[in-house]
């Protein structure tokens, strides 16, 4: 059993959310940079589209009622689109107006004060899927099925562009912070599609060169948008030992849990 | 809010604990290979000893009453010592039949079914803690403080190794699985003091290769104890998007959370 002692980051995201758990991926580094203020939870989940992730963000994202003994999420973190910016005629490919809309409800479950999931202490944050390599990933995904025979790619850079758009748009529309990671990476490619693959694994997943760009980006934005959620402002749960140093007998007192947030 | 969805490891322990959220530290490896499966909950507190952690493991480990929405903790890691072994001039000391008496004391809050947080679906593992350089230590400690002025060590080899010998008689006795860190990094070390310092960041706390023979040997243990808590035995929480691709109209039926540890 675990008790609420932290509150929590949730990342809510697909594969490259999930990945983000290798050491030099974002959650790795975030949970690091959090450490004893807030917990990270991975809730990326390898190949899902916007409408799969929904009714897992139903069973991860408690209720008003549920939410009483759960630790508080104080920032919800959204990264979504790579899967939905597969080509039409793949399994995993949810149009561009639907996928708006799905990161729309996700945001609204959060945000509206009518939404039993209505979080007023929660900040939003949107990613923007990163610029894709469509056919070194078709060699990577050959290679994943043990095949010789490369496929026709199923995504395409001008597909991710416009999903990344679609992400900005939604964030100006319901006023949440975004972080176009495909805009950074392109910038930081210097707009060369040859170059974007020094940021990416496989051609669509994040090495630690591109999971780098993108922590640095969200970093900027919590301190940009809600300089209160970030790591350097926050104090620890449990304090630094040699508090309870300059005053032993009293450890049991100065160990009691207290707010990251202060008071 | 961040509801009930996976299982949880715990990791109470002291500062290499906490580091262990490095890149490449246990907790890291930890979070990665159990992705999906289970959350990995770091409460490593730098220079905490047994004393003073004892009340921030009954804040982080619920009551059963209080256990009720919370997430089960499979695995409860305790790996403490490296404090307490200081030596008795310095105020982190824990003399080592208290030290005992607190391990004893962790593992029984758990374990007793008298206990208010009995909780039998938890597994403990001890880890002992590393051999340390005291000079080396001593050393780095005055890089800390700024000083040029080295300091008596504050460890000892010696006591390193009375304060792991005591780790293993309290998993003997209480009838819960081991973790020699210190035998396991004395003996790739082959033994010699010096070659410790392969292992070591600073004298005292653990590198990658440190935490690489570390997390080995811990998953080593689990394998050999609790073999059912495995990573390679436990299924997603939510399942693989394959599952959901095959049967894509029945994606809100596929996706409900389902216990890692099968039925």
């Amino acid at each position: 059993m675990t008790a609420y002692v932290q509150d929590a980051i949730v990342l809510l995201g697909d594969s490259i959310t999930q990945f983000a758990a290798s050491p030099d991926g974002l959650a790795t580094k975030l949970t690091d940079a959090y450490s004893r203020k807030m917990d990270v939870i991975n809730r990326g989940l390898s190949g899902y589209n916007t409408d799969w992730i929904t009714p897992v963000f139903e069973q991860c994202f408690p209720t008003q009622h549920e939410a009483q003994h759960a630790a508080k999420t104080r920032l919800l973190v959204i990264w979504l689109g790579a899967n939905d910016a597969a080509l039409p005629h793949s399994v995993q490919h949810v149009p561009l107006a639907r996928y708006e809309a799905n990161l729309a409800a996700l945001v609204r479950a959060v945000r509206d004060p009518e939404s039993p999931r209505y979080a007023p202490d929660t900040r939003v944050v949107l990613l923007t899927p990163p610029p894709v390599q469509p056919v070194r990933w078709a060699k990577a995904l050959a290679g994943f099925m043990g095949s010789t025979e490369v496929q026709a790619p199923d995504r395409s850079l001008e597909e991710s562009r416009r999903y990344a758009e679609g992400v900005k748009a939604v964030a100006g529309r319901e006023g949440v912070a975004v972080v176009d990671v495909w805009g950074k990476i392109w910038e930081a490619a210097g707009g060369d599609e040859e170059k974007v693959g020094e940021f990416l694994l496989d051609g669509l997943h994040l090495n630690g060169e591109g999971y780098k760009v993108a922590y640095d980006a969200l970093i900027a934005t919590i301190e940009e948008k809600y300089p209160e959620y970030h790591y350097d402002r926050l104090r620890m749960v449990f304090p630094e030992w040699s508090v309870i140093a300059e005053n032993v007998e009293s450890y049991r007192e100065l160990t009691k849990k207290r707010s990251a947030f202060g008071n």
